[in-house]
């Protein structure tokens, strides 16, 4: 609610772009939350408190304190959150209860929702995935969700059309953060017609731009609802990428844990230093693990784990300082 | 259990073999339940029975009751059913509790159980998602998992992992049943070295025969346990991804509903007619809403729809006997 009486923003771009101003910060937090990963004293609360003893419901319960924990300390300085779905479901259908309250959390804490569940099908599928994600109401409805593009158009656009009905953003797999992202993203394609060649997640990328100029998506920040992933870990790909897609937002994984650098991760960002967020997920989640935190605790891991909302904000400073530093000095 | 007392078959694409042979029957149920395929009757009844009147619960009770109903007429001639998680997602949690009570129920009744979930991600999440699906005590354990290729070979490494592991099978998508499938999958690709151009589903279909011939995964039926999913609706390329992966187990989709005819789906087959299996779902599921069933009760559609399972074993029944004459006439 604006204190302005203003009419809430409804174009999922203008909205993260918005609130990456904000907050001064464009970073998304990557909430997968491995059972490991939740330190010792949530676990030891929620197996204790556990009427039943099903080690899958108290597995779930500390998961969603973990959630909530880190989500209070980041509220203020995150624009969103993004939820790794493979992690929620491996705790079954309690886990999935997880993901859906866990977004609600963030969303009451004017968080964005990223669903990170990679969906692609069938048109009648997908539709069926458009509802439960990104329809008002949908058992698991998030702001954005992650698709992957191998079915072509007819199964990417009932989230197109879901994008600009909600008010929602969608973010096409292009070019992936993984190593093997090779094996078939940079196949080159050639054109019988023209001749050229091209790799294949060039081609994605001007499926990408064409369906974000689709009626409805355009954001008045430049930016409209269909984004694209790009992962930090490709920063050449990601300099070519970004011109093929000027008004794409792009979703960058692969910053931190899997070896992508801020200066990396800048090159997805349009003029300005818009146009892009950066995901963490192991580094933030994990902060309180890491020598250092661990250092100011004397090496106690359980004690260091405590404090892991307080390391979980300091690395996502740290990370906002890094981002912004390398996004002035290009 | 066998009566023989012998050791039960381990190996994916061996049960799979095995229990189209058995049941002489090549074809898999799909249990895609919409909403509006319910019938009448047993919608009412599970609202009727909620005591919380929670709609999402009670909807997700009549689907349960549903599956139970169709797996109860098929399963004495159907090998398989697919389970396509887009629909159960659409229930919620509810809906993850029918997808994993509906899968459950298959397997007492010895049905193999596809999960159609077509994940896809970087190693470290694809290892979650065959944990869920592809791992003994996984909250959604299936036989096998449909799987996307877009990340290429380190997101399919920890699926492949499993198979070998756990004695079960992945579905990779190569060439799909849709009409968009065309936009990348068949694009033209180049190799620089080679000068050699191709389409695209036939270098991936190539790696599926290579991951194929991972350790632990080749069945005594002369398939093994890295499938590919190839669409009814493309029989030339079927034709041709045959002889790429002359190992691999097919699952076909697109027969019925979306056009593909059984001399279409025969062409996914290997020699002796094996080697495959064609999925039918809205057919199935919804035989009790053609003209033809509504007929024979006056056109009464509820009253049509108390017999849906016998409409729907009497349409299994037309399609195995489609798919062996097509497979005979070969």
């Amino acid at each position: 609610m604006s204190d302005s009486g203003s009419v809430p923003v409804f174009n999922f771009a203008d909205r993260l772009a918005a609130a990456i101003k904000a907050k001064n910060n464009p970073s998304v937090a990557g909430l997968d939350p491995r059972i490991e990963y939740v330190p010792a004293h949530l676990i030891e609360k929620a197996r204790k408190a556990s009427i039943s003893g099903d080690k899958r419901k108290w597995q779930a319960e500390a998961v969603l304190s973990f959630n909530k924990g880190l989500i209070d300390a980041l509220y203020d300085i995150v624009p969103a959150v993004k939820l790794q779905i493979a992690f929620y479901e491996l705790l079954g259908c309690e886990g999935m209860e997880v993901f859906r309250e866990t977004a609600i959390y963030a969303s009451q804490k004017q968080m964005l929702v990223i669903a990170d569940a990679k969906r692609g099908d069938i048109g009648s599928t997908a539709e069926a995935y458009a509802q439960a994600f990104l329809s008002p109401g949908g058992p698991f409805e998030a702001d954005a969700l992650t698709v992957n593009p191998y079915f072509g158009c007819d199964g990417i656009k009932p989230f197109i059309d879901a994008c600009a009905k909600n008010g929602k953003g969608i973010f096409i797999l292009v070019k992936t953060s993984n190593k093997s992202s090779i094996e078939f993203q940079d196949i080159e394609t050639s054109d019988r017609s023209s001749g050229r060649t091209r790799p294949l997640y060039e081609l994605v990328a001007e499926k990408v731009r064409e369906w974000g100029n689709s009626q409805g998506l355009a954001g008045s920040c430049g930016y409209n609802s269909i984004g694209a992933v790009v992962g930090a870990t490709y920063p050449a790909q990601a300099v070519a990428l970004r011109e093929v897609m000027p008004r794409a937002f792009i979703l960058v994984p692969g910053y931190g844990a899997q070896g992508g650098t801020a200066a990396d991760a800048a090159c997805s960002f349009g003029s300005g230093g818009a146009g892009a967020i950066v995901n963490a997920s192991r580094s933030i989640m994990c902060a309180c693990m890491t020598q250092g935190w661990k250092d100011k605790f004397g090496g106690d891991m359980v004690k260091a784990g405590l404090r892991y909302a307080d390391a979980a904000r300091e690395e996502a400073l740290r990370m906002k300082e890094d981002l912004n530093s390398a996004l002035i000095s290009r």
